[in-house]
């Protein structure tokens, strides 16, 4: 059996430990590890501090292989970890003379000041026969090097370069410390809790090791990923498939996709091979239905617009609501839902049109109770309406969310001859 | 002069080292502890392993004063953060009966087995003579004890647990070690880049320690922080006024709050203030500026509703829009922003009413470069259009935030009789 290789990553940073931004590049890394075999042992953030930085080093050096570090490799004072991994590891920093092209280059092109190009040019400066990762993404390159049997890395610290600049350097290299990959695919589930999926899958769970299986919920969604450690990609595969459908067959008809990030990238995906458009009339979801729509780019092809109705009067001004409804049933209820998805559609003559209709909280209406949302779907000879209870404890995002979502998979169920969800069922 | 306290936070679970979540937790507290003066120095990411987990503990009581852990103090074998933490300082846990008894409720309602109601009971087990800090949004206990010289402190990981536990008892409990605390405001700035602030603040910025004064951006918004190190909020603030009113001096009618988020924070206040109303008009940004305010509870005082035009079809049947007007300047024009936003306006009734159309990108329309965008803004008597260029290589979503930005900023430079920022000058 060959050697497990061990990491541990430093980030280096005052501002780390004060709180002001998040460590993206530490988890990005691990992600990044973890898929490739490797397994991280330790993360650890320390400032820009010296002494406490090399005591670092020497603490990486005792309990892990591999030390890859993020951050400290740019032009200023602060800028210590090449000098102190090199001194670490008994190394000198010699200038790279394509590197210094480079930045010399950078450095007359911004019109620096004497001192300016002078800091500038250290980050030039690596330890005496290291690989070095030029930085398309920035200036401050990087580097490995292999010592007294461990293997260090550096990466800068912005996570546009970091990271960028780990893809495409960092894993080659570390690849040759791993012999097994890892892949995985997401199976993505609307319609059931976490824990519900936890449930429905737990004697398939019990006894995968490889590949495994495991259930992951972001609000108001949740997906499940299999993952598979193999020699290659096919064989992967291989592993995963008879798992995967399996699953499938367990979850039946609330598996919306799979790879993908959300309900309504499979509505769009639908709307492409379909060639159908689609309209909104949001109330309680205030635009957000339009606007995930719209995040994807290509969404005008298949979107073409809608209305906000906030109020009563808008309802009856831009949908043409008829006030007679919303006195007779309230503005939360099945028939102006009904009414807003219908209305919309015929106004736009987009082929499915969706509407919202409730209460986001935290303020209720003295009649319904907060998390109460109408969702209406319109097509062509039906309309759909279903009434959702979605918690009055719940937040004013979670609800607005989670609304969206239930109109999404409504589309993604008319336009795959779904019936829709039994939602007496699921509350 | 006192001892300055130093601490490090250790987060314990495997699937921070998998990268699978983000250690919020962490940069949380060390937040919270930069505000109450005490000094961060480490923070540690250490797997569900006891080996490992001992020798962190042991690092860690070496290099600070303070450890602070996350996570680990669930019912469940992995759940180890206790055990160890106790060990170290030659403590036993020992039952907490009150404790105790709210977990026995707990589980007697939900009904658990008699295997999960006794490792449910473990969770009660803290270590002697520590202060409890019951947990009223999970069930885990936290708890912090003194001993050799050292203080520690533990909270479970679930960041919707953890930081209001760090709220509740962490800071009270800490701030015995600390007699300064961090005071700070924050000056939201609006037409002005991160660098260009830097530069009109230079002279100011310079020569300030305490307190001090720093720049930050956030997408096409940003916000200068003072922060001043004091005995007492009053000393605090007096420090801190005269340089706010430099600062504020200096940058003019680009700022457009204090100690808020967002610019449509300051237009809800606005609102609130003048008992106005609005309604929008929206083409690229897609639903997204309705979406941004109606994010913020009570909107529905002031916002009305809208329309979300994404077709030229669209344009015409909802807003009422002249084909011909398209035909003859295209959609993305002054004369069509400015028909959108006076249109919803009149049809909705509100008091203003803002509009945009432009290219968020990647795809362009064969016209116009991405990034154009018109925005409008309607009121009484008078329309206004600014023509923005946002940059044809920035992404979707930063054309789509910036030109949101700008519409809520014109309605805030509208509301208080500034004029409407010169964007010549700035692009």
């Amino acid at each position: 059996m060959r050697k497990e290789y061990t990491a541990e990553i430093i980030s280096i940073g005052t501002e780390l430990l004060l709180g002001q931004i998040t460590n993206t590049d530490a988890r990005d890394i691990a992600q990044r590890l973890a898929r490739i075999g490797i397994n991280v042992l330790y993360t650890t953030e320390v400032g820009d501090n010296p002494e406490r930085l090399a005591r670092c080093i020497e603490i990486a050096k005792e309990r892990v292989d591999i030390i890859i570090t993020t951050a400290g490799l740019g032009p200023t004072v602060d800028d210590l970890t090449k000098v102190l991994l090199a001194r670490s590891f008994g190394l000198e920093l010699v200038m790279d003379e394509k590197e210094k092209q480079g930045l010399y280059d950078y450095i007359t092109n911004e019109g620096y000041s004497e001192e300016m190009s002078r800091n500038n040019l250290q980050q030039a400066m690596l330890p005496e026969g290291c690989t070095v990762f030029h930085n398309y993404w920035g200036t401050a390159p990087g580097c490995a090097f292999q010592k007294d049997g461990k293997v260090v890395l550096m990466f800068p610290g912005p996570p546009k370069e970091c990271i960028p600049m780990f893809d495409r350097y960092g894993i080659p290299y570390l690849k040759q410390f791993s012999d097994e990959e890892i892949f995985s695919h997401e199976i993505r589930v609307f319609g059931t809790s976490e824990s519900a999926m936890d449930f429905m899958l737990r004697d398939l769970m019990k006894d995968l090791t490889n590949p495994s299986m495991a259930p992951y919920a972001k609000e108001a969604d949740c997906f499940l990923r299999v993952t598979a450690k193999a020699k290659s990609e096919e064989e992967a595969e291989a592993m995963m498939k008879p798992v995967i459908e399996k699953a499938v067959e367990i979850l039946g008809d609330n598996v919306y996709g799979f790879d993908i990030s959300c309900v309504e990238e499979r509505v769009f995906q639908l709307m492409g091979e379909q060639k159908k458009t689609f309209a909104t009339a949001e109330s309680c979801t205030g635009g957000d239905i339009a606007r995930r729509f719209t995040d994807m780019s290509g969404a005008s092809e298949f979107y073409v617009g809608g209305a906000v109705t906030y109020t009563d009067d808008v309802k009856a001004k831009v949908l043409g609501i008829d006030p007679e409804l919303i006195r007779e049933h309230t503005a939360v209820s099945e028939p102006v839902a009904r009414a807003m998805a219908e209305n919309i559609r015929r106004i736009t003559g987009a082929d499915y049109a969706v509407s919202t209709t409730g209460l986001a909280g935290p303020d209720g209406d003295g009649i319904h109770e907060v998390g109460t949302v109408f969702c209406g779907l319109a097509m062509e000879g039906r309309t759909e309406v279903i009434e959702l209870h979605l918690g009055a404890n719940r937040t004013r995002d979670y609800i607005r969310r989670c609304a969206g979502n239930f109109c999404f998979d409504m589309l993604r169920r008319a336009m795959t001859g779904l019936p829709m969800m039994n939602i007496t069922e699921q509350n």
